[in-house]
Protein backbone atom coordinates (compact mmCIF):
# COMPACT_ATOMS: atom_id res chain seq x y z
CA UNK A 1 0.00 0.00 0.00
CA UNK A 2 1.28 3.49 -0.79
CA UNK A 3 1.84 5.46 2.18
CA UNK A 4 1.03 8.89 2.64
CA UNK A 5 2.58 11.00 5.44
CA UNK A 6 0.07 12.26 7.67
CA UNK A 7 0.41 15.04 9.57
CA UNK A 8 0.44 14.67 13.34
CA UNK A 9 -0.49 10.90 12.31
CA UNK A 10 0.84 10.45 16.03
CA UNK A 11 -0.97 12.98 18.05
CA UNK A 12 -4.54 11.26 16.59
CA UNK A 13 -3.99 8.07 17.41
CA UNK A 14 -3.36 9.31 21.41
CA UNK A 15 -6.28 11.24 20.77
CA UNK A 16 -8.13 8.37 20.29
CA UNK A 17 -9.93 5.59 22.84
CA UNK A 18 -10.29 3.57 20.45
CA UNK A 19 -6.07 3.70 20.24
CA UNK A 20 -3.44 1.38 23.03
CA UNK A 21 -0.85 3.18 23.08
CA UNK A 22 1.95 0.97 25.11
CA UNK A 23 0.35 -2.27 24.05
CA UNK A 24 2.82 -4.53 26.19
CA UNK A 25 1.42 -3.51 29.05
CA UNK A 26 -1.70 -5.42 28.48
CA UNK A 27 -0.22 -8.68 27.49
CA UNK A 28 -2.31 -11.34 29.43
CA UNK A 29 -4.50 -9.03 30.38
CA UNK A 30 -6.58 -7.77 27.60
CA UNK A 31 -10.23 -8.82 28.41
CA UNK A 32 -9.59 -6.25 31.14
CA UNK A 33 -9.30 -3.39 29.27
CA UNK A 34 -12.40 -4.88 27.10
CA UNK A 35 -14.34 -5.40 30.78
CA UNK A 36 -15.68 -8.84 29.80
CA UNK A 37 -14.96 -12.37 28.94
CA UNK A 38 -15.71 -12.09 25.32
CA UNK A 39 -13.30 -14.21 22.82
CA UNK A 40 -10.48 -12.15 21.48
CA UNK A 41 -9.77 -11.97 17.56
CA UNK A 42 -6.76 -10.06 15.96
CA UNK A 43 -6.25 -9.01 12.88
CA UNK A 44 -2.29 -8.25 11.72
CA UNK A 45 -2.22 -5.99 8.90
CA UNK A 46 -5.63 -3.84 9.97
CA UNK A 47 -4.80 -1.19 7.29
CA UNK A 48 -8.06 1.05 7.19
CA UNK A 49 -9.67 -0.67 9.46
CA UNK A 50 -12.97 -1.39 7.26
CA UNK A 51 -12.64 -4.90 7.76
CA UNK A 52 -12.60 -5.28 11.37
CA UNK A 53 -14.72 -2.13 12.39
CA UNK A 54 -17.73 -4.10 10.24
CA UNK A 55 -17.02 -6.80 11.88
CA UNK A 56 -16.95 -5.65 15.63
CA UNK A 57 -20.27 -4.12 14.70
CA UNK A 58 -21.65 -7.43 13.81
CA UNK A 59 -20.68 -9.15 16.44
CA UNK A 60 -21.07 -7.09 20.15
CA UNK A 61 -20.06 -10.09 22.20
CA UNK A 62 -16.93 -10.28 20.28
CA UNK A 63 -13.69 -8.20 21.11
CA UNK A 64 -11.59 -7.04 17.92
CA UNK A 65 -8.06 -6.20 18.22
CA UNK A 66 -6.47 -4.55 14.83
CA UNK A 67 -2.18 -4.45 14.60
CA UNK A 68 -0.85 -2.05 11.69
CA UNK A 69 2.66 -1.26 11.38
CA UNK A 70 2.67 2.17 10.04
CA UNK A 71 0.78 5.26 11.77
CA UNK A 72 -0.42 6.91 8.64
CA UNK A 73 -2.07 3.97 7.84
CA UNK A 74 -3.50 3.38 10.76
CA UNK A 75 -4.87 6.93 11.61
CA UNK A 76 -7.57 5.87 9.05
CA UNK A 77 -8.89 3.15 11.21
CA UNK A 78 -8.85 5.85 13.78
CA UNK A 79 -10.50 8.29 11.97
CA UNK A 80 -13.18 5.44 10.74
CA UNK A 81 -14.15 4.03 14.03
CA UNK A 82 -14.40 7.47 15.67
CA UNK A 83 -18.07 7.63 14.42
CA UNK A 84 -19.09 4.56 15.97
CA UNK A 85 -20.09 4.16 19.34
CA UNK A 86 -18.58 0.42 20.30
CA UNK A 87 -16.59 -0.86 22.94
CA UNK A 88 -15.26 -4.34 21.54
CA UNK A 89 -12.66 -2.84 19.49
CA UNK A 90 -8.94 -1.06 19.82
CA UNK A 91 -6.05 -0.93 17.76
CA UNK A 92 -2.46 -0.85 17.86
CA UNK A 93 0.51 0.32 15.73
CA UNK A 94 3.23 -2.53 16.45
CA UNK A 95 5.87 -4.48 14.20
CA UNK A 96 3.61 -8.64 14.16
CA UNK A 97 6.73 -9.80 14.23
CA UNK A 98 7.07 -9.00 18.26
CA UNK A 99 3.66 -10.06 18.60
CA UNK A 100 4.67 -12.26 21.46
CA UNK A 101 5.79 -9.41 23.69
CA UNK A 102 2.17 -8.02 23.80
CA UNK A 103 -0.62 -11.29 24.08
CA UNK A 104 0.17 -14.77 25.34
CA UNK A 105 -2.74 -17.22 25.51
CA UNK A 106 -5.59 -14.89 25.05
CA UNK A 107 -6.33 -14.94 21.07
CA UNK A 108 -9.40 -17.06 19.75
CA UNK A 109 -8.89 -16.10 16.01
CA UNK A 110 -6.24 -14.52 14.01
CA UNK A 111 -7.74 -13.14 10.76
CA UNK A 112 -4.83 -12.00 7.58
CA UNK A 113 -6.47 -10.49 5.10
CA UNK A 114 -4.71 -9.75 1.77
CA UNK A 115 -1.44 -9.31 3.52
CA UNK A 116 1.88 -8.14 1.61
CA UNK A 117 3.14 -10.98 -0.77
CA UNK A 118 6.60 -10.22 -0.47
CA UNK A 119 7.03 -12.19 -3.96
CA UNK A 120 10.79 -12.27 -4.07
CA UNK A 121 12.26 -15.90 -2.32
CA UNK A 122 14.60 -13.83 -0.66
CA UNK A 123 11.73 -12.03 0.99
CA UNK A 124 9.54 -14.63 1.83
CA UNK A 125 9.97 -14.91 5.50
CA UNK A 126 8.37 -11.17 5.98
CA UNK A 127 4.87 -13.07 4.44
CA UNK A 128 2.70 -13.47 7.45
CA UNK A 129 2.58 -16.84 7.09
CA UNK A 130 5.57 -17.86 7.10
CA UNK A 131 6.68 -20.90 9.69
CA UNK A 132 8.40 -18.12 11.67
CA UNK A 133 5.95 -16.38 11.68
CA UNK A 134 3.14 -19.43 12.16
CA UNK A 135 6.04 -20.62 15.52
CA UNK A 136 5.42 -16.79 16.85
CA UNK A 137 1.55 -16.70 16.99
CA UNK A 138 1.39 -20.35 18.69
CA UNK A 139 2.13 -18.86 21.47
CA UNK A 140 -0.84 -16.41 21.59
CA UNK A 141 -3.94 -18.29 20.95
CA UNK A 142 -5.94 -19.16 23.87
CA UNK A 143 -6.42 -22.78 22.92
CA UNK A 144 -6.52 -24.07 19.00
CA UNK A 145 -4.54 -22.23 16.69
CA UNK A 146 -7.10 -20.42 14.61
CA UNK A 147 -6.34 -18.63 11.51
CA UNK A 148 -8.61 -17.12 8.70
CA UNK A 149 -7.22 -15.98 5.41
CA UNK A 150 -8.09 -14.23 2.54
CA UNK A 151 -5.87 -13.11 -0.43
CA UNK A 152 -5.78 -12.43 -4.24
CA UNK A 153 -2.74 -13.05 -4.60
CA UNK A 154 -2.07 -16.86 -5.67
CA UNK A 155 1.20 -17.05 -4.99
CA UNK A 156 1.12 -15.89 -1.49
CA UNK A 157 -2.03 -18.49 -1.47
CA UNK A 158 -0.33 -21.35 -1.99
CA UNK A 159 2.56 -21.32 -0.32
CA UNK A 160 0.61 -20.23 3.07
CA UNK A 161 -1.09 -23.65 2.26
CA UNK A 162 1.94 -25.52 2.52
CA UNK A 163 3.70 -23.42 5.41
CA UNK A 164 0.43 -23.74 7.40
CA UNK A 165 0.33 -27.81 6.26
CA UNK A 166 3.57 -28.28 7.38
CA UNK A 167 3.15 -26.94 10.71
CA UNK A 168 0.66 -29.34 11.58
CA UNK A 169 -2.88 -27.10 10.65
CA UNK A 170 -5.55 -28.62 9.35
CA UNK A 171 -7.71 -26.81 6.45
CA UNK A 172 -10.94 -26.26 7.51
CA UNK A 173 -12.11 -24.51 4.53
CA UNK A 174 -10.77 -23.33 1.75
CA UNK A 175 -12.31 -21.26 -1.39
CA UNK A 176 -10.99 -19.99 -4.69
CA UNK A 177 -13.56 -17.75 -5.37
CA UNK A 178 -14.69 -16.41 -1.93
CA UNK A 179 -17.37 -13.89 -3.08
CA UNK A 180 -19.09 -16.86 -5.16
CA UNK A 181 -18.72 -19.18 -1.95
CA UNK A 182 -21.48 -19.97 1.06
CA UNK A 183 -18.92 -18.58 2.71
CA UNK A 184 -19.89 -15.73 4.96
CA UNK A 185 -17.51 -12.63 4.27
CA UNK A 186 -17.07 -9.12 5.47
CA UNK A 187 -15.14 -6.90 3.36
CA UNK A 188 -11.89 -4.78 3.36
CA UNK A 189 -11.10 -2.05 1.60
CA UNK A 190 -8.79 -3.55 -0.89
CA UNK A 191 -11.61 -6.40 -2.20
CA UNK A 192 -14.44 -4.48 -2.41
CA UNK A 193 -12.22 -2.33 -4.81
CA UNK A 194 -10.70 -5.63 -6.64
CA UNK A 195 -13.68 -7.71 -6.77
CA UNK A 196 -15.43 -5.85 -8.64
CA UNK A 197 -12.87 -5.77 -11.49
CA UNK A 198 -13.26 -9.03 -11.35
CA UNK A 199 -10.52 -10.71 -9.36
CA UNK A 200 -11.36 -13.79 -7.43
CA UNK A 201 -10.46 -13.91 -3.80
CA UNK A 202 -8.84 -17.20 -2.00
CA UNK A 203 -9.28 -18.06 1.45
CA UNK A 204 -8.85 -20.62 3.85
CA UNK A 205 -9.80 -21.39 7.60
CA UNK A 206 -6.92 -23.39 9.49
CA UNK A 207 -6.79 -25.06 12.86
CA UNK A 208 -4.07 -26.43 14.82
CA UNK A 209 -4.71 -28.00 18.34
CA UNK A 210 -1.78 -26.80 21.02
CA UNK B 1 -15.30 -35.97 -21.75
CA UNK B 2 -17.72 -37.02 -24.22
CA UNK B 3 -17.72 -39.98 -25.11
CA UNK B 4 -17.75 -41.85 -28.79
CA UNK B 5 -18.56 -45.14 -29.35
CA UNK B 6 -15.48 -47.32 -30.62
CA UNK B 7 -15.91 -50.19 -32.89
CA UNK B 8 -14.83 -53.14 -31.31
CA UNK B 9 -12.96 -50.95 -28.74
CA UNK B 10 -12.66 -54.22 -26.93
CA UNK B 11 -11.38 -56.49 -29.25
CA UNK B 12 -8.47 -53.39 -29.83
CA UNK B 13 -8.17 -53.34 -26.37
CA UNK B 14 -7.46 -56.90 -26.01
CA UNK B 15 -5.09 -57.34 -28.80
CA UNK B 16 -3.02 -55.05 -27.07
CA UNK B 17 0.19 -56.35 -24.51
CA UNK B 18 -0.10 -52.83 -23.64
CA UNK B 19 -3.88 -54.19 -21.66
CA UNK B 20 -4.25 -55.98 -18.91
CA UNK B 21 -7.35 -58.19 -19.18
CA UNK B 22 -8.16 -59.02 -15.70
CA UNK B 23 -6.39 -57.08 -13.45
CA UNK B 24 -7.41 -58.46 -10.44
CA UNK B 25 -5.72 -61.66 -11.08
CA UNK B 26 -2.36 -59.45 -10.17
CA UNK B 27 -3.38 -58.06 -6.85
CA UNK B 28 0.12 -57.59 -4.68
CA UNK B 29 2.04 -59.10 -7.68
CA UNK B 30 1.96 -56.13 -9.99
CA UNK B 31 5.90 -56.50 -10.28
CA UNK B 32 6.51 -59.78 -11.66
CA UNK B 33 4.06 -58.49 -14.50
CA UNK B 34 6.94 -56.09 -14.63
CA UNK B 35 9.70 -57.84 -14.31
CA UNK B 36 11.67 -55.37 -12.26
CA UNK B 37 11.38 -54.02 -8.37
CA UNK B 38 10.71 -50.56 -9.67
CA UNK B 39 8.32 -48.21 -8.37
CA UNK B 40 5.13 -48.29 -9.61
CA UNK B 41 2.86 -45.41 -9.95
CA UNK B 42 -1.06 -45.19 -10.42
CA UNK B 43 -2.84 -42.75 -12.85
CA UNK B 44 -6.55 -42.83 -11.90
CA UNK B 45 -8.80 -41.63 -15.36
CA UNK B 46 -6.02 -41.86 -17.47
CA UNK B 47 -8.16 -40.62 -20.66
CA UNK B 48 -6.67 -40.85 -24.08
CA UNK B 49 -2.68 -41.68 -22.42
CA UNK B 50 -0.46 -38.71 -23.34
CA UNK B 51 0.10 -37.93 -19.57
CA UNK B 52 1.17 -41.28 -18.41
CA UNK B 53 2.88 -42.10 -21.45
CA UNK B 54 5.38 -39.45 -21.42
CA UNK B 55 5.65 -39.97 -17.66
CA UNK B 56 6.75 -43.75 -19.06
CA UNK B 57 9.34 -42.33 -22.00
CA UNK B 58 10.40 -39.83 -19.48
CA UNK B 59 11.00 -42.73 -16.15
CA UNK B 60 11.93 -45.62 -17.57
CA UNK B 61 13.20 -47.24 -14.03
CA UNK B 62 9.60 -46.31 -13.00
CA UNK B 63 6.35 -48.66 -13.94
CA UNK B 64 3.57 -46.76 -14.81
CA UNK B 65 -0.60 -48.07 -14.62
CA UNK B 66 -3.40 -46.09 -16.57
CA UNK B 67 -6.94 -46.74 -15.18
CA UNK B 68 -9.93 -45.52 -17.25
CA UNK B 69 -13.11 -46.47 -17.14
CA UNK B 70 -14.47 -46.18 -20.34
CA UNK B 71 -13.24 -48.78 -22.57
CA UNK B 72 -14.27 -46.48 -25.57
CA UNK B 73 -11.34 -43.94 -24.24
CA UNK B 74 -8.91 -46.07 -23.39
CA UNK B 75 -8.72 -47.57 -26.60
CA UNK B 76 -7.29 -44.01 -27.77
CA UNK B 77 -4.46 -44.44 -25.23
CA UNK B 78 -3.58 -47.66 -26.16
CA UNK B 79 -3.33 -46.49 -30.44
CA UNK B 80 -1.42 -44.17 -28.73
CA UNK B 81 1.09 -46.59 -26.94
CA UNK B 82 1.46 -49.11 -29.86
CA UNK B 83 3.42 -46.70 -31.31
CA UNK B 84 6.46 -46.81 -28.36
CA UNK B 85 8.28 -49.54 -27.20
CA UNK B 86 7.58 -49.28 -23.65
CA UNK B 87 7.59 -52.23 -21.37
CA UNK B 88 6.86 -49.69 -17.96
CA UNK B 89 3.59 -48.94 -18.58
CA UNK B 90 0.41 -50.92 -18.93
CA UNK B 91 -3.44 -50.06 -19.29
CA UNK B 92 -6.40 -51.56 -17.29
CA UNK B 93 -10.50 -50.80 -17.66
CA UNK B 94 -11.52 -50.69 -14.52
CA UNK B 95 -14.11 -48.69 -11.70
CA UNK B 96 -11.87 -47.20 -9.40
CA UNK B 97 -14.71 -47.37 -7.02
CA UNK B 98 -13.14 -51.26 -6.58
CA UNK B 99 -9.60 -50.33 -6.46
CA UNK B 100 -8.84 -52.46 -3.38
CA UNK B 101 -9.50 -55.49 -5.80
CA UNK B 102 -6.76 -54.96 -8.01
CA UNK B 103 -4.31 -53.69 -5.72
CA UNK B 104 -2.36 -54.01 -2.23
CA UNK B 105 0.22 -52.13 -0.70
CA UNK B 106 1.76 -51.71 -3.80
CA UNK B 107 1.45 -48.16 -5.47
CA UNK B 108 4.45 -45.79 -4.63
CA UNK B 109 2.34 -42.28 -6.14
CA UNK B 110 -1.56 -42.03 -7.24
CA UNK B 111 -1.76 -38.98 -10.27
CA UNK B 112 -5.11 -37.68 -10.75
CA UNK B 113 -5.56 -35.43 -13.55
CA UNK B 114 -8.38 -32.98 -14.08
CA UNK B 115 -10.57 -35.24 -12.46
CA UNK B 116 -14.57 -34.93 -13.10
CA UNK B 117 -15.73 -32.41 -10.82
CA UNK B 118 -18.88 -33.62 -9.90
CA UNK B 119 -20.21 -29.77 -9.04
CA UNK B 120 -23.42 -30.77 -7.38
CA UNK B 121 -23.24 -31.12 -3.50
CA UNK B 122 -25.14 -34.48 -3.70
CA UNK B 123 -22.99 -35.82 -6.18
CA UNK B 124 -19.60 -35.24 -3.96
CA UNK B 125 -18.77 -38.72 -3.06
CA UNK B 126 -17.86 -38.90 -6.95
CA UNK B 127 -15.26 -36.80 -6.86
CA UNK B 128 -11.94 -39.10 -6.93
CA UNK B 129 -10.63 -36.96 -3.84
CA UNK B 130 -14.04 -37.41 -1.57
CA UNK B 131 -13.30 -39.03 2.02
CA UNK B 132 -14.76 -42.49 0.81
CA UNK B 133 -12.57 -42.50 -2.45
CA UNK B 134 -9.21 -41.37 -0.06
CA UNK B 135 -10.06 -43.90 2.39
CA UNK B 136 -9.61 -46.85 -0.50
CA UNK B 137 -6.56 -45.04 -1.77
CA UNK B 138 -4.97 -45.68 1.67
CA UNK B 139 -5.05 -49.94 1.02
CA UNK B 140 -3.19 -49.72 -1.85
CA UNK B 141 0.00 -47.51 -1.10
CA UNK B 142 3.27 -49.41 -0.43
CA UNK B 143 4.46 -46.80 2.44
CA UNK B 144 3.61 -43.72 2.42
CA UNK B 145 0.52 -42.51 0.65
CA UNK B 146 1.60 -39.77 -2.06
CA UNK B 147 -0.93 -38.37 -4.36
CA UNK B 148 -0.09 -35.84 -6.85
CA UNK B 149 -3.20 -33.70 -8.36
CA UNK B 150 -3.80 -31.11 -10.98
CA UNK B 151 -7.03 -29.33 -12.08
CA UNK B 152 -8.44 -26.44 -13.82
CA UNK B 153 -11.68 -26.80 -11.64
CA UNK B 154 -10.98 -24.22 -8.70
CA UNK B 155 -14.62 -25.91 -6.57
CA UNK B 156 -12.97 -29.41 -7.08
CA UNK B 157 -9.57 -28.08 -6.00
CA UNK B 158 -10.42 -26.59 -2.84
CA UNK B 159 -12.57 -28.95 -2.03
CA UNK B 160 -9.93 -32.09 -2.59
CA UNK B 161 -7.26 -29.55 -0.42
CA UNK B 162 -10.70 -29.64 2.31
CA UNK B 163 -10.39 -33.15 1.89
CA UNK B 164 -6.52 -34.69 1.74
CA UNK B 165 -6.34 -31.85 5.31
CA UNK B 166 -9.23 -33.80 6.98
CA UNK B 167 -7.62 -37.25 6.26
CA UNK B 168 -4.44 -36.16 7.49
CA UNK B 169 -2.62 -35.54 4.45
CA UNK B 170 0.40 -32.43 4.48
CA UNK B 171 0.50 -30.11 0.85
CA UNK B 172 3.73 -30.36 0.44
CA UNK B 173 3.58 -28.60 -2.72
CA UNK B 174 0.63 -25.85 -4.21
CA UNK B 175 0.71 -24.17 -7.21
CA UNK B 176 -2.67 -21.92 -8.10
CA UNK B 177 -0.34 -21.31 -11.70
CA UNK B 178 1.29 -24.65 -12.60
CA UNK B 179 2.62 -23.79 -16.06
CA UNK B 180 4.17 -20.60 -14.27
CA UNK B 181 6.07 -22.46 -11.63
CA UNK B 182 9.25 -23.97 -10.93
CA UNK B 183 7.24 -27.77 -10.33
CA UNK B 184 8.54 -30.06 -13.35
CA UNK B 185 4.95 -31.16 -15.68
CA UNK B 186 3.84 -33.08 -18.15
CA UNK B 187 0.89 -32.37 -19.96
CA UNK B 188 -2.36 -34.23 -20.53
CA UNK B 189 -4.21 -33.68 -23.63
CA UNK B 190 -7.60 -31.53 -21.86
CA UNK B 191 -4.27 -29.35 -20.01
CA UNK B 192 -2.20 -28.68 -23.46
CA UNK B 193 -5.59 -27.55 -24.85
CA UNK B 194 -7.16 -25.41 -22.22
CA UNK B 195 -3.84 -23.91 -20.91
CA UNK B 196 -3.23 -22.38 -24.53
CA UNK B 197 -6.82 -20.80 -23.47
CA UNK B 198 -5.25 -18.93 -20.47
CA UNK B 199 -7.05 -21.12 -17.99
CA UNK B 200 -4.80 -21.40 -14.72
CA UNK B 201 -4.00 -25.09 -13.40
CA UNK B 202 -4.11 -26.04 -9.50
CA UNK B 203 -1.87 -28.28 -8.92
CA UNK B 204 -1.15 -30.04 -5.05
CA UNK B 205 0.94 -33.12 -3.61
CA UNK B 206 0.00 -34.59 -0.84
CA UNK B 207 1.83 -36.93 1.42
CA UNK B 208 0.72 -38.91 4.47
CA UNK B 209 2.23 -41.64 6.60
CA UNK B 210 0.57 -44.73 6.62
Amino acid sequence: MRLRNVSNADLKLENSNYYVKNPQENKGNWLKLFSNNNPICLEIGTGKGQFLINMAKENPHINYIGIEKYPSVLVRAIEKVSNENLDNIKFICYDAKNIEDIFTKEITTLYLNFSDPWPKKRHSKRRLTSKEFLKHYEKIFLNNAHIIMKTDNIGLFAYSLETLSEKGYRLKKVSLDLANSDIPNVLTEYEEKYQKLGYKINYVEAIKEL
